[in-house]
């Protein structure tokens, strides 16, 4: 079965309960609206579909799994528009951090910032063995913050030291010193990263699915319970931040990097 | 001096003030509602008698530390004998986690669920360096749940991530792997196990008892408080599960499996 | 531009924006209230100093970095005194683990106790790689307990497991085996400690200011605000314990070997 929007195709195996989400959405998957809107309706599809028990996350496009949260969401923008932006930033995160499917990343390219949210979020990390490839929080990079919930997850992952450290500096992760620390836990060559994934879904779907369940909530609730109490602060602490001159200015910068890189 | 029960004996060196406990419980020291009660009972008056300053725990069965909670207390027996059951299960880890005297678990030989939970409550873990013995909180292989004072312990022991996927997939560890992990603190041959244990208490009884007490509360009191604070919800939630329809046909299979693999 | 007190001599670079503050209390920089109190000024005056963005924390001392908290200060001394000593010694730690610069320590000889406190409350450790240095919290071996904030600095450096065993033996690193466990982050040859520091403030300091202080509020604010909202009844606590006759007892019996060792 494939369900197909135009950001992400999902490919459901109906025999092994297996579905593969592909980002789809050139150059780079960037997290905007529409691919964050789309990304959060398929995972709750998938989620209430009965013949589906794990989700394995990837990118369709070479070289990169996703490139975060676009800034264009949130550079000269309303402050009710960056509000519901960060609104579905935080639906994502809810849905895949508490999802009661297997949850595995696939990431076959590089992952920084909300790519690495996404695979932070998943239950199991297999990435490629290309050091070109990085991944890590380097929000700071830009001259912006993760929030307490993008830490916090990278802290349950990787210990409170050194999440302390790789957001300080913005620290990106080749995929050999990824492995290294714990922030993904298998390398493997570029062309086996999906097959690998469903390979390794079936250890978490021999597990008895109601038991499953019950641990991954034990495990999770107590730091999704902090955002779920707090959303509209959270929502309104971003877009104070992000609306500072200073912080557009970074952002400006940025692109303007990112613009004359291209060129 | 020897204190015996039935399941359990102990040598309590007055010289040193060392005291062996050896579980001795055939075939596998299954942690029943017998054991249970004398454990807590012998662990009790070990920690009022002035001349005992730390305890080691082992086994007097070859090849098993001990199997973990007895699956006969909690298959088809009524919902007040489970609830019973549960709270000396509670009592076990309440007395054992925030026990004054110096713990090292002396493990030679498997070791999962309840095994396991005995070995991280103690100070220090010695473990035989026997690759076919296992230790692991590997309840959801049974199809249940570890609660969240057994994860806490474990998380206080290996860290969140590692905890999450040893929940999740309900890992079993070979010793090696243990080592690896942080899961046990040393790794000796089979024959010197108890010896290196009672040596290394000597380092902890060389620590002034009243500093390493307060030092031993400061870093457990939050996790013990959570189960004290809460201990009635605690029973009620496990005897809810325990006893749904569900859970009980998987005990039930693997009881079966257990009679068809010694049959 | 030298500011230079009797305890402390500091360096400014203005072209970088990078302070070092020797501390340069003979024989072994032991923190009494003379030294705690000049290192809470310095540091306090750097912080609302606009052309100082980074502080290095070392020793003009040979083979030692501090010998942490002066007994003298808590033995035979009014329990107004003791309660005094510890308001500075609260006060250290709180200006230096959220401190606002960036904050490396540069531990050029050993650091036990409070010597090591300063060097886990900075932002990343470089350590001479001298195995005859050491560090750690060691205040069982003195008959007293580090309190539950040094307690959780260090097990947000070094997570749950290490500090539970490192503070309830007392241990004390040698330089290689702090690496090892994560206590400190480099081992550099014992001439270049200072100057590595320097080398590697310039990666704190490349990062935008803003964005890196609240990125370390973030991580350090709640382990900070458990003091905070709990000053008065921590300083209750330690009065209590070091004014008892068996904690004195220890405390004199440790001066004694101290001053037979010097002998």
């Amino acid at each position: 079965m494939n369900i197909t929007s135009s950001k992400i195709r999902v490919d459901l195996d109906q025999s092994t309960g297996v579905a593969v989400m592909w980002m789809q959405s050139p150059p780079v998957n960037s997290l905007n609206m529409d691919l964050l809107t789309e990304f959060n309706t398929t995972l709750e599809n998938l989620e209430m579909d009965k013949s589906c028990h794990g989700v394995i996350i990837t990118s369709s496009l070479p070289r990169i799994f996703s490139a975060g949260l676009d800034i264009l969401e949130m550079y000269q923008t309303s402050p009710e528009h960056c509000g519901q932006f960060w609104k579905a930033v935080q639906e994502l995160w809810l849905k895949l951090y508490g999802c009661n499917l297997a949850t595995i990343a696939a990431i076959n390219g590089s992952s920084p910032a909300g790519g690495c949210l996404i695979s932070i979020a998943c239950d199991y990390r297999i990435m490629a063995d290309n050091p070109r490839y990085s991944i890590g929080l380097n929000e700071t990079l830009l001259g912006i913050v993760a929030p307490y919930w993008f830490k916090d997850t990278m802290a349950n992952t990787v210990g409170h030291r050194t999440t302390e450290m790789a957001l300080g500096l913005g620290l990106l992760y080749s995929a050999p010193e990824a492995l290294n620390i714990g922030l993904v836990d298998k390398l493997v060559s570029e062309d086996q990263v999906v097959n690998t994934a469903t390979h390794t879904m079936g250890k978490w779907l021999a597990i008895d699915e109601h038991a499953r369940q019950v641990t991954k909530s034990m495990m999770r609730k107590p730091t999704i319970d902090k955002l779920l109490s707090n959303r509209e602060a959270d929502i309104h602490n971003f877009v104070s931040f992000i609306t500072k001159d200073s912080v557009q200015r970074s952002l400006g910068m940025y692109l303007k990097m990112l613009k004359n890189r291209k060129g």
